[in-house]
């Protein structure tokens, strides 16, 4: 019988370059499946329905996540957003790893449902450094920032919470950090057939 | 406060290749100290004390290890060898991390004093395998073969007492997953200093 799957819940703070870590670690490998969300959202003219996202109108997304058929989910900008559960654990029964890219609330309520992922939090070398990089993204207000300043603070007290701790300094370092995590946990005993 | 170091544990079957994977990670890297035996056994010409073993006297080492100064001790053709306790302590109370090749016995001894350790087991591929390296060998009798083929699948079976299992069926790639062990635990919550 083959192994069972792993989840890998990659999180952070916002802002602190999770997806980058993301998509430099999958584009050398395609040995994980990350996690396709489901949307409410209109798609955009380049994304395709099961590749880019889930996509589904309001009523069938209510009716899903009713029947707790989303490991967690969240409402940004009215658009509703949730991680399938049957896609990740089809994936997982198939012995293949999954990697949930989330922030910290939708981390949170996938441990509540998934406790035994392994659960890496993404964090900036200090709560200043994160600072420093939303107002170089100009995306932001001042006010808007001192708002996202409390946030991090108040995101940063879970991560007692995660299995492990990656400090995004050097991007490249950051990215062979959560690979040693992968490789580390698929020789983890418990996920090793013993004849 | 700078956190403790880890001790790693590299153990497994005898024949099994634990020593050229310690000597290949050793080799590229000097942020672990490699753990310094005791030993009552004279030092060959080219051996220093202190740096490759801790040469001394029976009754010093019946002493130290009546007091409890062995993490594991074992005798070997009459010869007595030990893990010292302090060296390892000093070490990690330093911050450093230590790493500790060694026999399946010796392993198990560590695992009862210092639990917190690190257990990684090198697995042959399958036990056939081992039998053809120990054969390749060329040191053993048929008979001795024999016994260490029954020792062998007893030793296998404490595989589930260790953490990590990391099969030696390519040196290289065995080296890259022991390197991503090290890593990872670097890198778990409980390792990090959170500010």
């Amino acid at each position: 019988m083959s192994r069972r799957g792993i989840l890998f819940v990659l999180s952070g703070p916002s802002g602190v370059g999770k997806g980058t870590i993301r998509e430099n670690l999958l584009a050398d490998r395609n040995d994980i499946q990350v996690s396709i969300s489901a949307t409410t959202r209109t798609p955009r003219i380049d994304e395709l329905d099961g590749v880019d996202y889930f996509f589904m109108d309001k009523a069938s997304f209510l009716l899903k996540q009713s029947r707790g058929e989303f490991l967690e989910s969240a409402t940004v900008y009215s658009n509703m957003y949730g991680t399938p559960r049957d896609f990740v654990e089809s994936n997982l029964l198939k012995g293949r790893d999954v990697l949930l890219e989330i922030d910290i609330q939708g981390a949170m309520q996938v441990k509540e449902k998934m406790p035994e992922g392994v659960f890496i939090f993404i964090s900036p070398p200090t709560v200043d450094d994160l600072l420093s990089r939303l107002c170089k993204r100009g995306k932001d207000s001042v006010e808007s920032i001192e708002e996202r300043m409390a946030s991090c603070r108040q995101e940063m007290s879970y991560m007692s919470d995660y299995d492990y701790v990656v400090i995004n300094d050097d991007l490249d370092e950051a990215v062979k950090k959560v690979e040693a995590i992968i490789i580390a946990e698929r020789c983890k005993t418990r996920n090793i057939n013993l004849e």
